[in-house]
């Protein structure tokens, strides 16, 4: 178990700092049954361990933040869980953020059970953010979002995302309080905000909350209903972008598809980096880093 | 682990057979700090497995379905899956149909990786069901209700929850493609009812289908564009009915509440039954079952 001494900065504050020493790259922790074969390792949760402790060891100091996703470890039950938690240790004992993709989504107690598996320093299962799912209406998430606040950890709310399917709800209209007329998407988004603002409003203003969404970057956000070019009021929100590399958006388009959400995005990718193998990993690694960094000028 | 012999049977076939012998009750495993504690347990993996094993012993050969929430064994990590594992292999060797209430919703491989957490026979987290979140598109999940039926198993969708803040989401409009004009949750209905036809064209017409829904018995489900006085064409998709007890809807509605899809619901009860306390749980839960029959006539 990894305890965290609490340093009294919150989960933006640390984005911040990630961003401007190592960029904005994040690097997914997907150890898939075909993946695990090209890599020579087996289909366990031992290979699982193996590949998630590679991938880590190759991130440390090229880039600053890392999402396991955590069905490729459930998938062997509690041993696979276990194998995470030393994935996760490894990760957190090096100073990367870690982003677990969970995208739980719960009521009431269920939802703080949630957060203190994931959220609570001390926890075996201890990370510094995780992935939300909103349809059971971003207000039943507000006990982890507090939780997550008070322990300087960091949500990312499912608002657009990057699949085809996404769609057809994401973009449905409300028609039901104070939101109606806005789509699924935006009325995130502006909950999303609104709680960044309300989280920070007697503190200093942070320059990135610790409240995030999730917005594909294969999207134009604008059938999503979002403007990328208002500017955002208070914090901006972080945004954990899937959708580059393997899935097809370029590098280079991302101040145009983000806008005024730029600077708060965390390109995460995948496939596009492991695919490179445990030898060239480092190197593909350190090249996508570049490559972002060059794009974001 | 528990391995399941393929009996060629579908969930709702099997879902069918317990209606008729032990009646509509689904006895929730939700080990709460609180009930631990109430309950003289540790607030620990062995205090939930102990919790999780008592509600199990006390169901057999009165209910005739569980749904632990697994949030509640999460929370303890890796040691917590063990201590699931043990509820899981107990309850599924003793007869319950089991229903995970996960909540899973992800794309493409991702969600094939929960289904073999999940719905694979063989795999220490074997249950006979889940529940999924469909806000990334029913379509998201059809890899996961493919393999549920190809393994006889069961999923439950979520459409129209018995939380208030649901409703923001659920109640929205679609704009986009076929089901455009639809609330979220009529669409996501019509969506499942749609693939419980389509999996059973060749085969016989089995009264209750294999991929369900959550629709809360608190709600108005007019409001939520849900008319439950239409016949619903091909299997009655098995409705996952929170909301009765302690959230407040009374069991003598179940009929008007669900209308055509009333033979299909399943009355979840946790915190109703289980704050009876461990010596006087077998007697709640005969109770209620009793209560069930009595208002389904």
């Amino acid at each position: 178990m990894t305890e965290t001494a609490p340093t009294g900065l919150s989960f933006g504050d640390r984005l911040s700092t990630v961003f401007a020493t190592r960029g904005q790259l994040c690097v997914g922790i997907d150890p898939h049954a075909w993946l695990l074969t090209d890599w020579g390792l087996p289909d366990t949760a031992a290979g699982a361990e193996a590949f998630g402790r590679r991938v880590v060891e190759a991130a440390v100091g090229l880039a600053g933040i890392v999402k396991p996703q955590i069905g490729f470890y459930e998938r062997f039950g509690s041993v696979g869980y276990a194998a995470l938690e030393r994935v996760l240790a490894d990760a957190r004992d090096a100073g990367l953020l870690v982003i677990a993709d969970v995208k739980r989504g719960e009521i009431g107690t269920s939802m703080e059970a949630y957060g203190e598996a994931w959220l609570t320093p001390g926890s075996p299962l201890e990370v510094d953010a995780i992935t939300v799912n909103p349809f059971l209406g971003v207000g039943s998430l507000d006990a982890s979002l507090d939780l997550a606040v008070a322990s300087g950890k960091g949500v990312f709310v499912l608002a657009a995302t990057s699949n085809p399917e996404g769609k057809t709800i994401q973009t449905s209209l409300v028609t039901d309080g104070p939101r109606s007329g806005l789509s699924v998407a935006r009325a995130i988004l502006d909950e999303v905000t609104e709680r960044n603002v309300a989280v920070t409003v007697a503190a200093a203003q942070p320059e990135l909350g610790s409240i995030g969404v999730v917005l594909g970057a294969t999207l134009d956000l604008a059938t999503f209903g979002i403007d990328v070019s208002t500017p955002v009021t208070g914090p901006l929100p972080p945004v954990l972008a899937p959708g580059f590399g393997h899935q097809g958006a370029a590098i280079a388009d991302l101040a145009s598809i983000y806008g005024s959400f730029a600077a708060g995005v965390i390109v995460s990718e995948s496939r596009s980096v492991l695919s490179a193998g445990p030898d060239r990993l480092s190197a593909s690694i350190a090249r996508r880093v570049t490559e972002i960094g060059a794009a974001r000028g």
